[in-house]
């Protein structure tokens, strides 16, 4: 296995060293336990954390300043953080008008975030987000959060700047999670370090529909056909799921799993566009890029957010993070 | 060959209407030929343009808008643009001031760009960027031009917005190119589409120090050891090249070439500026990710800039593009 660590037991440390020097204007690290915490904070602000196994930056670490995130607290590769992470950061950045944690539906995340929030001295409320429609609405343990996590952050996290309240943050939050849905494709697996190779095998002209973003099964594996079929099959699920109006606004987020090249990303987008558009969707808004990745994987995922009035305003308003940066 | 395309010979128009679309803000294409443009231009300022193969964004597409470039001229995946895209691209952007060419070193660019120089009847100089320490400097065809060159776009666009003069944005160019060094290390090859099979093969534990942007083999083949170790190499051959002076202020930059996750590039970041911190070189400035990538190879480079007042000062000028946006 070649990557760039010294051992599977230190990359997380080493590379949130790196991290927070890179972006030291921003953000602070703090360790035992891990946690990153924006640096200048605004007192009588809904604090808002996030977090969840690493290996999937910029998510969660990346959203971290001023209009989004307060803190974020990384667990091991693929791993879920610990309630104590949750705590620390929590009595870190809680600045008076209680904390909304946001949390991805994976049931390590959801049972460690909820031991921090009953342990928590303080308000809190929980966003769960399951955006990733692979998954039948009626799973066992529910869908998953995927990439629309992202987009919750962004819009919340504006809110919160604005002075929502807790009440406010969280209604908005469920409603983001409500008008949002994601699905994922993969064409090759990804490495964990500690495991030292892939987490499954995929024959040269093999995809896997509906992957997870660590690498779950998925739906089914298919076989390769055309960026435009494979497009018009992630569009259609998104498009049965929300079921938007004619003329309805929307926000398409193409997210790159990690090892697929810009050049073909942006191809995504133009064909997730032109299907969206053929069906009346009114795409006012885009986030095309590496954002919820899966370590090394080749693939891609598309989420659609359907757009109202206050969610347009406040995904446009100022954010300064690592990797979402505008009117800063 | 699974890649997010319907044929090679249209992934590259497709790409582009996608990153038109989704950055619509910003930038707009022209096509027949191709190029990218920036939006909002202003009278009496230089105009710089960059271009060359594609299959590196977010270079140079990606660096189009306020504070960097004017307009970019993609050539098909790893294929020089043409000299009418230049001229085209000039005529479109040119404000009363002159035109800037931001060429890397390599002999199709150069022919093409010299060709369009020529023939342009307005002032223009040309900036050449050869900032690959691993060949040789006198190198038969010289020095290659990597990912310094988003640093003398970001640094010379502050310039040109700023109202400096065509000599003055070219003096500060060759300026820039001087004080950076770049190098880079491959793990995997890339994959071009039109080839269909990777570039070069390396054996598992195989990786190619000094390898170009578009999987040109390198200084040498070696032995896979740690990330320590290899970063203590490249970052060697950059403080041998350029000797700063200690206490002597810099910019880093961790490269990554497309498939290399960020939980990497940070943990390279962390030992690059230890390494550089160690021989007294003080790290000011940072950028971390893919900015200059080769497709879906699996690598990194790193660059080093040595910075004085006046380029840190323009570093941190506001910029407004897809991929490097900050003060705007």
């Amino acid at each position: 296995m070649k990557k760039f660590i010294d051992s599977p037991a230190t990359v997380l440390d080493m590379s949130l060293q790196g991290f927070a020097k890179a972006h030291a204007d921003i953000v602070e690290l703090s360790t035992e336990p891990n946690f990153i915490a924006r640096r200048q904070r605004k007192q009588g602000k809904v604090a808002l954390i996030s977090g969840g196994g690493s290996g999937h930056e910029p998510l969660h670490s990346g959203f971290v300043g001023y209009g989004m995130l307060d803190a974020a607290c990384p667990g091991q590769i693929f791993t879920s953080p610990t309630p104590d992470q949750m705590m620390a950061a929590a009595e870190a950045v809680e600045a008076g008008a209680g904390v909304l944690f946001i949390v991805k539906n994976y049931a390590g995340d959801v049972m460690n975030f909820e031991m921090a929030a009953e342990m928590l001295d303080k308000p809190n409320a929980t966003v769960l987000v399951n955006d990733d429609v692979s998954l039948p609405k009626d799973h066992a343990i529910g869908r998953r959060g995927v990439a629309g996590t992202a987009i919750v952050e962004k819009i919340v996290g504006a809110a919160a700047e604005e002075g929502y309240d807790l009440l406010a943050c969280k209604a908005l939050g469920d409603r983001v999670v409500r008008a949002t849905a994601s699905m994922g494709v993969a064409l090759t697996s990804c490495t964990v370090p500690a495991l030292g190779h892939p987490t499954f095998d995929l024959a040269g002209d093999e995809i896997e529909m509906g992957v997870g973003i660590h690498g779950e099964r998925g739906r089914e594996t298919g076989k390769w056909v055309s960026a435009s079929e494979i497009v018009e099959q992630l569009a259609g699920h998104l498009f049965d799921e929300l079921m938007p109006q004619a003329g309805q606004g929307a926000l398409l987020h193409v997210n790159g799993f990690g090892a697929t090249p810009l050049v073909e990303l942006h191809l995504v987008y133009e064909l997730a566009w032109q299907t969206f558009n053929k069906r009346g969707v009114n795409i006012r808004r885009s986030l095309v890029g590496n954002f919820t990745t899966s370590l090394d994987m080749a693939g891609c995922s598309l989420t659609l957010t359907l757009l109202d009035e206050e969610m347009q305003r406040l995904w446009d308003a100022p954010v300064n993070t690592a990797a979402l940066r505008w009117g800063c």
